[in-house]
């Protein structure tokens, strides 16, 4: 069994077939892949709480990737069936910490980790305090 | 209502949402996403039927895509659920036609028409006869 | 010496390496990446003519892929060096026909050959004249 | 001017326009495209020293990511002309760490910074001593 630090109580699980399109030559799971796994995996966190980052966007809050950072611990291959926990670690007053982890089908390989750091700006590109509306998702 | 051409009798439905990732500054999913999201219903279309495109490869037979088509017919955006419809048109001797429809949320737009023509090889690159085993999955 | 058809007089040669990311478990470049691959000749080609895609674009003219197609004759491996030929086939009052090789890195083996087509809009999204502007450019 | 950390004394420049493909609804850079890019400029740092990625693994020698991580400090849109400097950071017995800064045009601005560390391993998957041959390369 795989030790990994504690959870954030709120997150979701997503749920995913890897396709031969995200492989490479290697025959696994190309590396900047996963940043494109952990968007999804943000989307369904967020959809799951009734509301979709599309309309975060169209309520004037924009949270572009301001740093990422993955740790590929054992490979992922084609059609291999994975699962993404995917969670908010850490709450700043323009900024949030989202943290991954890619589990294989059941559950007992840790095959990555990883984080993604959000800034909250407006469209105009100015930072801005992170809505209460969008952090009450979470709770 | 959309008229389109009669579906093959076997066929499948791929789900999906469209991620950020898969889109461009026109705010649309890009083009060559298309082809991705055909990959992807494929393997659904086959792992539906109890097999898998991996335990194909595994069985000796390889389908590399010949040639590929799609008719772009209406922008689909982020976060736009779409279904996407797939069925074998066509199966020759050393080969087959996979045709794909993509369909948004409540299937009363046709985004999109596209097609895939594959191959059968052997692992040495040598045209095969698709084998019956294959075939009488999509009975 | 492979045959093929004639090529449009106002043309122009992209010059790239295969990454890894572009390739597959097959170990070739996958399928949805030749689509990618034309994109980026198509900027070289506008852009050797003193003009970007980005220009035209804030000119109000866009050139959205109406119809892609591509014909897959021999696989293409990470690192290779290729070279893709691209053209205007056809001009129509508010579309316009691109057509594509890929060669390997001496010219002697067409790996590809494929062609989009392109509506001519404007940002409303309707259907405008393609300027003289912009055809003048690949006289 | 932009103050940067101490660059490897051996490095590479590679040159990249941004293509529509890579951008997103933003209008920029999509963040896993950084990690694209960053590929391209190992191969390009690597080809600049007579050697490929593809001959080192002939060799027997594979160098798989075992973590990334990028800092995007300003966005990146479709079109533009970018810089990409690459450099080995650092050598360890069985790895290796790349660093990358992505610069603007005339080298102005500083729109990224990122790394990537390797392991080095055989094709059996075991760890092996990075082979001095290798080494020399970037001396």
């Amino acid at each position: 069994m795989v030790k990994v630090p504690d959870f954030p109580t709120s997150n979701s699980w997503y749920h995913h077939f890897v396709s031969y399109g995200e492989t490479d030559t290697m025959g696994v799971l190309y590396y900047a892949e996963y940043l494109h796994i952990f968007e999804r995996s943000r989307n369904v966190y967020i959809r799951e709480r009734g509301m979709s980052y599309a309309e975060v966007e169209k309520r004037g809050i924009i949270l572009p990737v301001r740093e990422a950072q993955c740790r590929y611990r054992s490979p992922i291959q084609f059609d291999d069936e994975i699962f993404i926990h995917v969670g908010i670690q850490e709450w700043k007053r323009v900024s949030m910490k989202f943290i991954y982890e890619i589990w294989n089908k059941d559950k007992t390989i840790l095959h990555a980790t990883g984080m993604t750091e959000h800034a909250s700006i407006n469209p105009d590109g100015k930072p801005v305090r992170v809505p209460e509306w969008f952090k009450e998702l979470f709770v």
